[in-house]
């Protein structure tokens, strides 16, 4: 694809001023009560999973940023008569392809233009001012779809470099015998957290092997389709880009253009072993990103309720 | 209270062995598949709300360890025609008066022994070997029921030092047309957060002014009760303490002796507002520690959904 | 001083261009080895005095930013027949009023400017491009000439808001057999880290009780001697202002317009009793920031030897 | 070399009890005033140069903890017209081989006893209780003596897994003219650095490729020298170990029984330079840790001056 026909495609799934100006919540607006009702309604054996990565205190070529985990006191202090406490300290750069979160709208901006048209300037180096991660504080709740493409292949995972295209989200609708609509929560799966327990991490960034995706035009069915929210392992991308001379286009279209609920690097390997056993890709979806002002992004451990 | 009758209550609200030697979840095992479902089919506007205090930065006399947010990359970086984004970083000792945060079953410690009788050793300098906070993984899911005590008494808050007994929890059960019982998740309020936000920040440790909470002899009633999981603005502690030369009574029996989920510092103001548009006081509740292994604890945003 | 006035001062002091338009170094250009060499020859009892506040992990009103201090590992890790180790994590914002810390020349701007004419995209989100503290990274090494007005005056300390005069400086080298020339390392004592031991934290910002310093046109003084670096208790500032409008002024003068190295927050208490056992305000200083590559600042530790 | 003779070793060298029970400096006792004195006249060019490797933020297989380093403020925040601040962030778990650092005498513990016997309660959640790193806060100041291995040996750096001997320090000693004496802060390079930059990181560690440093016998003459302080590229030890089934033998060795100032993860690669230049291998050295309360061990920028 080349840079004309991305900017075209950004054009055609935008909602800027769909919902207003001064809109932080993007696509998030597709969900209304009777979704989240909807939503609720889908749990019947009541069992809870997280879709969370362990938080990742180890480098490595996909981890550049290990989280940094301290105990801030252990049990070698104070009088065992009296009550004792142990507390720690986390400290993580959220925005890395170990660490489940979810980004804020405010986290991309494409030709000098973030969601809904705003300015460069509306981050600053003492956060966000507009679309910070606070929007979206009252939690995404919604029905939530497994696409699970591996399962629809017939292998563990994808590969580095290949891309999902519309055709395969639609045959993997028809294998597991669900539709994606308005205001669902769309998991998409490629394997990419299976493939590194088995293999163990590998760069995938744009100067190395680089990661199984979507293709950008799978954006026309996601924007038709309403979604409301992405939830992929890996983080969308495929890589090398589809886009000539664009990096990160799903980002940039999903974020950007559409103004989507979007995280990153989530995992499915216990989700998969849910599903198969109560038969279905759909649930109820919660996932409550930390409350932080200014921020653009955070680090959170959505769970799906059967 | 003396000490003697403390370390009575102590035994008779234990739970050590109920579950097995083993147990890393304590009372959130009385919450079965049945009670998510129950929970689940109170959701009927669909409308979710926080119970988090926004992410506190601003050191104070009740926040000596503010959280760091750092910006890790503003849009002075790269070309305007390509993706650029925006990333910060968040670093916090969870265990503070103004961090909403939940604790694991390792994070406390009486006369020596943690939760079911696991030795000191059991949270070293590399963190929790047991009960850690990822116990909590797949979420803690069920009916909420909120007890409003500045609500029946009729004031915007209670002040420091005046503890709740259990003939108040059940008068603001019959106030509200609820009752808490097995696999419940207990919201109780004291109002410490609306004081803050009306009259600032206070010493309310030990040597200090202290805080309003529950009397020592509530335990008995949420160990009949089955309660699962307890979420307080405040941390449910009465400072002073009633129990005489116990500090932080509350938690040593509610975690030490019944392992039971609790967090502490949320806020209900939207809370309250919802409940009174609603006119009901139970609701789903969902809550999603992060996934941190060696976890003493985790920042949270628990919501509630009506 | 109206800010006309200071705007006047500004170019009266300015060193812009004076080292070439990519100096890095400002008045540390004025220490030759000769002066290097000179100030060796102080050396003759052998003691060494630290300069620096020990670094301070207590949030106050004048430390909002206390720094983080925990351990990493400690002696209940690994078998006692092998060795063990024990290790730590310090993590700090250096600026601030209770953490003694060097400023880089990036540090400040002025109208819009830094040092030498840079324009503010001298830094960016991912730290300094040019000017960052690296620049001292062979450390700063000279004669130090410590001028102690709490003792000129007989008084404890200065108290906030007091601005000391040129006169005032000059008094004090009459009383200490010194006198400032080029190439000296100027320490300047206000006693407000005594202050602080005796009394407590206070507010000393603008919107506080204020702090003792210079007043705005000791700079003349500074700029004409060949001042080449500057390490005061407190951070030279009087606050409130002398100058009308710009609050400041000292750091916008001394590193916005001289390009001098200038510290915040050190320690004297050691020092004093050192020099009235020696009877000397004069002995050779080395301070060595850390080698930080784009960064505003370090903490430090630095030292005098008599 | 076996445990047996490993402990011979350590009991041959150690100087527990030697400076009281309650020493805290160690080998450092080893500098008198005249010893400084005598330092600070060998500085004649006046030129002083970083034995620091810059602080180093990018994780790699010998850096799995990089430094964080963060903008606080840039010139993104206030109005031109004001003078504006740029300020930034630095957290750091010292003790790693890429961050030039200092250990402290607490660092390590040999058969469950840190130096001079002090038990391994001496190290908590909290800190250091003895032997913190403020044992050296009014700086480590003395005569610096450089042993260039791979000078002497006509190679770029040592290999991996090579151990200098006693009879080659003493070789370097007579090749550059000096000679190690009571007092002395003992530089030794193996090219540790130079290696890194020209190939890149590598897995020291134990379970990787190793690293050059000294073989355990010489500790004997750094014993009967009296040398007061120990700064090396690399951090002195040879890996795979000489001693079998004893990791880290240099440092139980120099720290634990000797209780000797070690640094670890110097660079000389400047040094040589000006070495070579001045034709001399020895100066004055100035090593200012951060004066850390409980801290075991600081970043630092030691310099040397010619």
């Amino acid at each position: 694809m080349s840079v004309q026909e991305f900017d075209e495609l950004f054009e055609k799934v935008s909602n800027w001023g769909r919902w207003g100006p001064d809109d932080e919540r993007g696509t998030l607006n597709y969900i209304t009560g009777a979704h989240v009702r909807a939503a609720a309604e889908l749990v019947r054996s009541g069992r809870s999973i997280s879709l969370a990565i362990p938080i990742n205190k180890v480098a490595g070529p996909d981890n550049p940023n290990p989280a940094t985990h301290l105990m801030v006191q252990t049990y070698d202090i104070g009088a065992d008569a009296a009550p004792q406490f142990a507390m720690d300290y986390l400290g993580c750069a959220c925005h890395g392809d170990c660490h489940t979160h979810i980004d804020a709208l405010c986290h991309i901006a494409y030709k000098g233009k973030l969601y809904n048209g705003k300015p460069l300037t509306s981050v600053t180096s003492q956060g966000a001012r507009v679309m910070d991660i606070t929007a979206f504080a009252h939690g995404i709740v919604g029905r939530g779809v497994l696409l699970d493409i591996p399962r629809l292949r017939g292998v563990k995972w994808l590969e580095p470099g290949e891309a999902v295209t519309t055709e395969e989200l639609e045959a993997a609708e028809k294998a597991e015998g669900v539709r994606l609509k308005d205001g669902d929560i769309f998991l998409f799966r490629t394997g990419h957290h299976r493939r590194r327990l088995e293999q163990g991490p590998w760069n995938n960034g744009y100067d190395g092997e680089g990661k199984a995706g979507l293709h950008a035009t799978t954006m026309l069915m996601l924007h038709e389709r309403k979604v409301a929210a992405f939830l992929p392992d890996g983080d969308g991308e495929t890589v090398p880009s589809n886009v000539e001379g664009v990096a990160y286009p799903i980002h940039a279209l999903q974020i950007g253009a559409m103004g989507m609920a979007c995280a990153d690097s989530l995992q499915f390997e216990e989700l998969v072993r849910l599903c198969e056993e109560e038969k279905r890709w759909e649930f109820m979806v919660v996932a409550t990103p930390l409350r932080l002002p200014g921020g653009t992004g955070s680090l959170f451990n959505p769970i799906a309720i059967f």
